[in-house]
């Protein structure tokens, strides 16, 4: 399979379910033909230090270090330091382990010497032993705020100390009008070794709308030579993880795979997208979008889980790439800018 | 003993010796009657994190948490921070326990917010149930730099990195000409009600001489109403934890108890010194020196030895002040002023 998989691909990636499809695209892709964007609108600042939970839920799972019971944080975890600060009175409302805390404050020390996100993310991915390219989505401070029925709360609020309970009416992206792409997400996106570009499957909402509405994203899709193939992280009606499933509900929308397709196509931005067996009445009205549909299984439980849909996703993703080839021929200085 | 021992006391220390009678006197006084003024100059900024290693050892071993079996740090402690940053390829050469960090973590987040060291150590007492004020020796930065034949090293990596090893031939106290000394430590010396104040048994080099090179603190003590203990860090020629010894050697003094009373009352600070029996030979010696002494067991191994030594020592103290007094009489504006 590996010789006929194209020679890069860009993935657009939350936390949990977006680190599962980038492991396995980390083990069916050469260790340089992986690029993986995090959000970093979930980023924060909490005890003086800076916490990117979706680059570090996705360095963890790439680094094979991942807590795969809690979905976040590290595997053979302890927990005295936040014991310690609860005894101190500190706020331990976000669970921050004693293996977890070292990477908060090495990064924290670095981008307090001036280091930029992307190389702390980098140094980090280097002593974890990661091979694939994990970049922040911008090096500035873009921060996602819930609008909710009891007023506005800062992510990690919202999703940690609230457990998602509070009714959601739309989303703001703090920082998201002065906040530049980070230059190699970017020129990853109109490099002609691109081959796919993937919208793994994660929070449509708030993992994958803020890299989107960075300046200059939408159209860098809409122009890349290489399909753009989106992953449903809605399956049967429900989110394997988070609240994506609660938000469409809450926001008026149909909780289905194709109601995701519809948010992402009606910014035109698909060249394919990937549903789940269960799911499987819905591609006829996916294809209706316009959007060529896979349909597979997309529940990624075991390794191989991740391995098989990965390469699926990929040769999914070459079919496409001939179509946009061919269609870039009647257009090239469009597909091909 | 309780009811008549002086009603306040001031006691001046370092780590692990003087926190050993730190305790001792939180438990033959009332809770407000001890004020402990630890050294900051080995305090120093690692990973980000202000630490403060002597008000540590002094803060833990009044809440009961101190790790005894290390002299530094907490009980119960774990190191998975340290073992995850040594994977980060972080700097691990300062052994910072799990427990221990949230100390740092919080005190760094109090002083990023404009609070003062008095004011994080207070609140971490509080947090930690200590009655006892205790409080930094200054609020402002000074650094002791340890002179050696390899040249200038900061005190952390001399004592910790180092392990102690190279040769010293002096030290410098960075910042010490404009720091102040606390408020609330020169208002202590100088009360009425203060009855005590007590050197502890800390290395006179680097725990106590920065205090007393704070500016007017060496002038308070002689002009104190209350009687300046110092109790010997020397015992049998050798110092139970720590370099005092070492050093003394090093810069030519005869490592003795009458060496320390000698290097305190060149500046004419002592009214009392206290020794253990195995030194009693040298106390003609320091009475020579014009300082009354007190011969007694002054190794602290149980909580009881503690106990023991801190009512004796104010007892001492106690019957000191009588003498003060009676000086006093004669020449009231000098030590009452």
């Amino acid at each position: 399979m590996n010789e006929a998989l194209p020679i890069h691909c860009v993935a657009l990636s939350g936390g949990v379910g977006g680190a599962k499809l980038a492991l396995g695209l980390s083990r069916v892709l050469p260790g340089d033909a992986l690029t993986v964007v995090c959000n970093t609108a979930d980023d924060f600042d909490h005890l003086g230090l800076r916490i990117c939970p979706d680059l570090d839920t996705v360095m963890y799972t790439l680094a094979g270090i991942s807590n795969r019971v809690t979905g976040w944080g590290q595997a053979h975890e302890t927990w005295s330091f936040l014991e310690a600060l609860s005894h101190l009175g500190g706020e331990t409302w976000f669970r921050l382990g004693d293996r977890d805390l070292a990477t908060h404050v090495e990064r924290s020390r670095w981008l307090r010497a001036g280091e930029t996100l992307t190389e702390a993310t980098d140094a980090l991915c280097r002593a974890l032993g990661i091979a694939a390219r994990v970049l922040p989505m911008s090096d500035d401070p873009v921060r996602t705020i819930v609008l909710t029925e009891t007023g506005e709360l800062s992510f990690q609020h919202y999703f940690v100390r609230d457990a998602c309970e509070p009714a959601v009416s739309g989303f703001r992206f703090d920082g998201i009008d002065t906040a530049r792409p980070q230059a190699a997400f970017l020129s990853a996106l109109e490099d002609q070794a691109t081959r796919a570009i993937l919208v793994c499957p994660s929070n449509p909402f708030v993992s994958v709308d803020p890299v989107l509405a960075l300046d200059g994203v939408e159209e860098a899709l809409r122009r890349a030579a290489a399909p753009v193939v989106a992953v449903s992280p809605i399956i049967g009606g429900a989110a394997i993880k988070g609240p994506a499933a609660k938000m469409m509900a809450e926001l008026g929308m149909p909780v289905t795979a194709a109601g995701v397709a519809r948010h992402y196509q009606e910014r035109d931005l698909l060249d394919g997208f990937v549903i789940d067996d269960a799911d499987a009445g819905q591609a006829a009205e996916i294809e209706d979008l316009g959007v060529p549909t896979l349909v597979t299984g997309t529940v990624m439980e075991t390794l191989a889980d991740r391995e098989r849909l990965a390469g699926e996703t990929m040769d999914f993703a070459r079919g496409l790439g001939a179509r946009c080839g061919d269609r870039a021929g009647t257009s090239p200085p469009e597909r091909f800018a």
